[in-house]
Formats: structure tokens, sequence, C-alpha cells
């Protein structure tokens, strides 16, 4: 009867239901200081409300990023605790910005079910969607975590959810009012837009930022993230913290500004894996792979789809032999962003 | 003839003085979100302005040790720069709740002075208040230490105040409006309300963070605390910066979340000892004790007495045979918060 | 054809252009909490609304080295990514405070240039503006760095401008509304006023702080500043990671509190040398010498134009016989500020 919260174990889940995450948070001009503390985030529209007003919106939006660690954190507690791994992510969709101000709350719907063969573990699909005060829903994803059983039991039945390889531009949601038809390219940094980005195209990031433990553990509580695997350094045998994947998206996406500084707004996560785990000082380096481009009906719009990589070694390792991923790479992003025509 | 300030001495303290510290300090959203990165706190009282709302605030009030910690900062170059140990607090009151936007100053009287018998040292105890830019109380609380003389001379009258041994619970100010009848358990975390906690009861909050260098020393310029022992490596003979007291009290209170989330408020600080001192490197953990429950005439709101332990060894050790605190034990904090009943 | 900003080189200036930086920033209270997180900044009227409006503002405006910082960091990747050395600043004047809400962009006018003997490298001055979203003018300075060339090739006309060696006292500007006639000394720290300061007249600072990585990288980086010298521990042969030069100031000037508490707004930056690196485990200790004084037509308000020195060291150590600095010396700043009379 303890009255501390254990986590869920695979026999705890049942299709179909719907779990509410716990502790609302209201975010401010506080949490976007923060992020331009933690990470090399230059990308203008998230940086000034005189750029974002150029665009269209009434003022800067909070970082899209900022909106997927809140959102994601609000479900560890129920999620994830327990979990042996994070197997993926899919038809995941930015729906509406999230402003200074506004309070983020987050739920997950269990859609697919599927014990392990050994019949100590099983795969959970949640749908997990955030809402704001408002109710409007501002982001949602597909998640797929590896599960511990508390005990060995009956499987239920097997559901996989059939999931989209990658969200269609047709079903991209453009933030209302967004209008690149006068955007400023001198002052959000790079001169190159929509047709200047080939599909098969590679951008080397070129910077590299070493991870300190105290900086990580920042972003991962700023989200109210607090699994203890990234905290207690007595956890692992090895005596290492395990850093959040998520910081390790933040800081690759940040590092991209460097040849993508005009891909705003990130508007879909088609998939993604946390290829390897990540350690303070380890050095991240970043490149991109442009594989698809779509126009949009905004004024001035256009959707790019992005390979993001993050890696502690060089930039071309990439997968072993096996179809592994080369031991160096820790991030294999899959995403659409908005930029200019 | 020295400008800079070299603090206090025992002897420069008079019996019923007032001290106006310096440096008034205006709260934003930024204070709120670095608390958040760097304390595991989730209490959705002081996370969401929405969960404020559904419990009748207007908004989110800052975290009570925000409020702590900014008024006690502020004493610190006239209580404690010569203090040779912070020996304890009592009738510790919250008064009215901090908002985003509130400037706080704080000024302290003199009420007890006993030189030690070696002539070299005395104990002096203040009760502290802190003010908002409308002059109203927002939190009190005495504190004594011990202090060096400057040079030996004659002792002032010994004048002891007498102290509560905790606050009754009659004298609890809850906050004007505070209404946990529409309490949304599901959304604060957990399902435990006044009636599930017994007098008696221990709970052991499971987690552990280790504390970094950056981490503390962040936190602690936060409140404009710059005493240099928590900052100049070079201070100690063995090197380490001694970690602010105040560091380890919202650690343990964040921890604490895994137990207590609905013990949203801290209305009044009974006593606390800062038993061993704390290091950079240390894996902190906590456990509390109900010592008292209390009704109050606010509707849904009950009251809880509670000590905080932090320790950075194991749960179970607490006090060695000769009476004195386990070298493990980092904090024994005795409070009331406010649950829904 | 990369898509990446490989720095400007110095056969790319040419006499007499502008260069407008990238990436416009929008400040709150965010930052504000962030830097005084990042540093022992107790200046009352940076810390307190209600301060401010003692001295005659309509708020608290943002730390005058919040907007430097800001300023600064933009120019850096058109200025100073190639850069072999920093060299100096000159005629640096805060023309109109930041406030929360504001948002800053800024450019620079090459206003020299000269070519080194050795043919591979040169210095560049340039006269950098920082703008508000209205467009007026918040802060401009003049700034010289030495640049590599791309290739070897014709020098440009030398042109070396003529700088003042410091502000004179008539063009500082004096913010709008400032009075300090009703002062409170008692809030704002300490008692010394104008007259309280003699010119020659040198004040050590007292204490120290040791500074961790996490720590300068993310108050380099809430700059916008991401030059890949201060993040990635590879990119350095010793493994170490150079610390931004601003780092330093801010660090001083926050430790210059112990004895300057009402020395309250930067108005003129007269010169500046970063004399030796600084790295992550240094202690930082800071001392002031009074270069001049000077009144103002503001009501209460006089000028005191300081020497700032920050050093590793012991405070008095500073040339060596051959005239260059210490090598524990880190930073001489020439700058005037404004204080009560």
């Amino acid at each position: 009867m303890s009255k501390t919260n254990a986590g869920r174990f695979f026999e705890d889940y049942r299709l179909g239901e719907v779990i509410h995450h716990a502790v609302p948070r209201t975010v401010s001009g506080g949490e976007r200081a923060m992020y331009h503390a933690l990470y090399p985030a230059r990308g203008a529209l998230y940086s000034s409300d005189a750029f974002a007003q150029s665009c269209g919106l009434s003022e800067s939006p909070m970082d899209d990023l900022i909106a997927f660690h809140l959102v994601f954190g609000k479900t560890v507690p129920d999620i994830s605790l327990n979990a042996v791994a994070n197997l993926g992510y899919a038809e995941g969709r930015w729906l509406r910005p999230v402003w200074p101000g506004d309070t983020l709350r987050s739920s997950s719907e269990v859609i697919g079910l599927k014990q392990n063969s050994n019949g100590k573990s099983g795969v959970v699909w949640v749908r997990t969607t955030g809402r704001n005060q408002h109710g409007e829903a501002v982001l949602e994803y597909v998640r797929w975590v590896m599960v511990r059983r508390r005990a060995e039991g009956d499987a239920p039945a097997t559901v996989i959810p059939e999931l989209a390889k990658s969200v269609a531009a047709n079903d991209l949601v453009i933030p209302e009012g967004l209008d690149f038809s006068e955007y400023d390219f001198e002052q959000a940094g790079e001169a190159h837009r929509f047709g200047d980005y080939a599909i098969g195209e590679v951008i080397d990031h070129v910077d590299g930022v070493t991870i300190e433990e105290a900086e990580h553990m920042m972003a991962t509580r700023l989200w109210q993230n607090t699994a203890k695997v990234h905290f207690d350094a007595t956890n692992r045998a090895d005596g290492q913290r395990l850093i959040y994947g998520g910081h390790v998206i933040s800081l690759a996406r940040a590092l991209s500004f460097n040849g993508l500084a005009n891909a705003q707004m990130m508007v879909a996560l088609n998939g993604g894996a946390h290829a390897n785990p990540c350690f303070s000082g380890d050095t991240v380096r970043a490149w991109s792979e442009v594989l698809d481009k779509a126009e949009t009906d905004a004024p001035g719009v256009g959707a790019i789809r992005l390979r993001l990589v993050a890696t502690k070694g060089k930039i071309g390792e990439w997968k072993t032999d096996d179809g592994k991923y080369h031991p160096s790479v820790l991030l294999d992003l899959d995403y659409w962003a908005l930029l200019p025509v």
C-alpha cells in the first residue's frame, strides 16, 4: 500500500483506455529563456516577437520542441517508468502553436498491445495528445515502448496498430495566419529557401557541443520528466546518468540551424529512433538529409521532410554492415518543417 | 575604511534593533522556470494557472520555497556572513502568496542574544519578515545562528526568546480564497487525501538526485545569496564548495512529490536542522513522517504536519546511539502543508 | 556551395559596408532570472521594479550587460567566427534602456581595415549598433578583431579609425527620467555615494567564484553566441573550452557590487582587453580603480569612470616588467557608471 508511484507494468494497460497524465503546466518567457540557455537555438520565429509578427503570427510561439517535451514529460510516470526501451514514434503532428501563458496537459490512449514471447515484457502503443487550457489539441503523436510485466501471466490479445510511414503532406497542419510572403531572410540568418534544397541533399551542420551533467538534468527537469535514470548516479552500475533522449533531439535540432536556419517550424514527426545512449562528456554533432518536399496552401510556405541525425562520432558514420546503427549514432529523426518558398 | 561589506560580528547586534536588508527583488515566470529546471518540482498548484484557478486562486503563485529563499537570501549579508553555524528555525509562517510581478524585501528584528562562554562568539536570534511591494507580510520566521565576535569584550545581557515547538494549527494562515472542494486528484498526480495519511506514517520518496556544482551555484545565486563559501573552491582547505542548506530543502521537498503530491502549500516552518553538510556529487534522497493533522476553516482544506528528512545515505539511517544525526542525514525539517480532505 | 556559414574572412570586408546581423531576440523576465542565476548580480535597479520606479523609471530595465551580450552575440557569425583575437573596444555607449518585451537586432558598419604584413590576416574595425523594435538605438560600440584571410591577396587601403581614448562625460546618455534624488541607500545595499569615491582609489571586491563548464556554456548560449570554441571540447588540442570573454565581464561586474553597489547603470564602455583566456575551474576575483568622476544634468545623478579588473590570481598581480598583463589577469575593462550624488 505504498503511497509512491511504482509505475505501470505491461499487464496494467487495457486496449482503448485513456490515461490522463498529471501535472498541468503553464509556460512563459521563463521556459523560453531556459531553452535558449540549454540549446544553441537560433530560429528567428521562436526568438523574436517582431519576426513572428512579420510572419503573420500574433507573437512568438513557444518552440515546437518545448511543446513536445512538456507533453512527453507528463507521460513518463504512466508510460515509461518501467520501460525497457523507447521503441519508436509515428504520426506526430503539431496542431496549434503554444503561446506564452498557455497551460498544457496531456493524455494517452492505448492503441496497441503485444506481449513478448518470453512472457516477461510486452510492447505498448499509445497515442498521446497534448491540449491547452481551452481543451484544444496542440500536439499528438504515437509512441511505443517495451514495458516489463510485474509477474508472468496470460497475454492480452495482440493488437498492432497500423501506422503511417510518414505523415502525408496533405495532413500537415499549418498554423493559422502563417504567411512567409514577406519573409526576412537577412534577419533569419540564411538565404536558402524551398527551391534551394534538393531531395537527397545532405547537410553537415558543422558545430559540436559537449554535454555536461548539469545541463541535461536541468533540461529534463524543466519538462518535469523526473525519471530517476536521468538524475541518480547510483542507479546504474557504471555510475552514469542516462541522458533523456529528448535532450539530444533538441540539441541536434538547434545545431541544424547552421544550414537549415529557415526550416522554422516543425509540423510533423514521422518517426524516430534513439539509436544509442548518450552520456555526459559526449560531443554531439548533427547532419540532415532532405527526404521530401511539398507545397502548402499557406502564402509563401513550403514543407520540407528531413532526416536529422545526431552523432557523437564522425558525420559519415551511419549504419554498420548488418544494418544496425553505428555505435556513434545517437538519434535518427524524421520530421516535416515549414520554410519559405 | 573599506567600502566592502565585512558582515556583522556578534557585538554589532543590539536587542530589539530592526535590520532592513538590501536589494528588493521582483519575481516573474522566469524564476518559476528556473525553479522547475533546478528541482524535480511537480506540485500542480505551482505549475499551472488553470489548476490554481480550480483551487480558488487568481493564478498560480510562486512556490513557497521561492518566497523563502528570496527572503532568506537578503538576510545573508547582515546575519550569516560571519556565522559559524545556522542553528535552527522556528515559528515560520507563510502569510500571503507571492504572485508573479511581486517585489519582495525583508527585514529582521534581533530578538535574542547569548554570548558563548569562550567569549569568542555568540548566538543571535532574529525574526525575519518578508514583505511585498504593498508592505504586506508574506512570510515570517525565527532563525538563530552562531556568530563570531570581532574582538573579545563584555557580553550583552543574555536574552533567549521563548519559541513555540511548533506553529499551532489554529495559527496557520490559509491563502484567501483557497478552496479544495473541486480538487482534481487526477491532474494533481495522486489520489491520497487528508484521511489517507496516518500520524506516524513514514513515506520513502524513492527517487534520488545527484547534485552538480553548477546546479547548486545557480540555485543559490538565483536568490542573490552570494556567500563565498558556496562559490569559491579556494575558500576551504579541501577545495569543496559547501552547498546552501536551502538547496537541500528545495530538493527534498520536490522529491517528496512522490507520495505527497497533494501536500500542495507549505504554510508553516516549525523547525529545522541542517544536520550535515552537503557537497557536489552527493546523491540526495528523502523520506517524510506524518507528525500531526488538523482541520481548517477553508473549504475542503486540511493541514498535515510533516517531518521531511534528506539523506545522502540509506533511508533507514537516522540518529546514532548518542542521539546525534547519522552522518548521512542532511536535513531534518518540520513543516505544515495544506492538502485536500 | 555549402549551406552552412563558414564565416567571413579578411578579404570579405569592405570599408563602409553595413552588415545586418541575423536573429532578432525578444527578452523577458526569463532572461533576467537566468542572469541572476548565472552571476552574483545584486544591483537594486536591475532587480526590483519598485526600486527602479523610485528612481524615476517605469519598471526595472534589463541589465546593461544583457543588452551588451545580446547585441554582441548577433555579431559573432559575421565578425568573429574566424577571428584570431578580439583586440579591443572603444566608444561604447548605452543609449536607451532595454525593457522586458523589447526585441533587439544589431548591425555593424566596417570603419577600418588594415592587412597584417604577413599577408595572412588583418584587423577589422566595426561600429556595432543594437536597436529595439522601434528602430531606436539602445547601444553602440566599436570593436576590432584580427581575422584570417581565406587566401593571400592584395591588401585593401589601410584605414585606421580615430577612436576616443574614453567617452567624454558630456557625451554620456542618461536614461530619460532617471532621478536619484530620492535614492534608497539602505535598499541598494551600501551607503557610499559620489562624494565618497576618490579618483585613484582601489577597491578589492573580496569574493571569488569558481567557474563550471555548464555555467559558461548556458550563459553564452543564452545570448545566442554559438561559436564552437566555447562549446566543443574536441575543438582545442588540450580539450578545454574557451570561456566567452563576456562571461568574465558579467562575472566581474557582478562581483563589484561589493564596494560599488550604487554604481547602478553602465553608460559607456571606454575600452577593454581580454588579457588572458579563462577556463572552467578558474576562480575569478575582481578589483576596481576609480579613474574619473563627473557630474550630470540628471537630478541626483553622478558619473564615475572605473577600471574593472578580473583575475584568477591575486588581487595585486597586474602587469609584468615588460608591460604585459600578468598571466593571472583575465580582463581590464574601462567604463562609466551612474551613481547617486
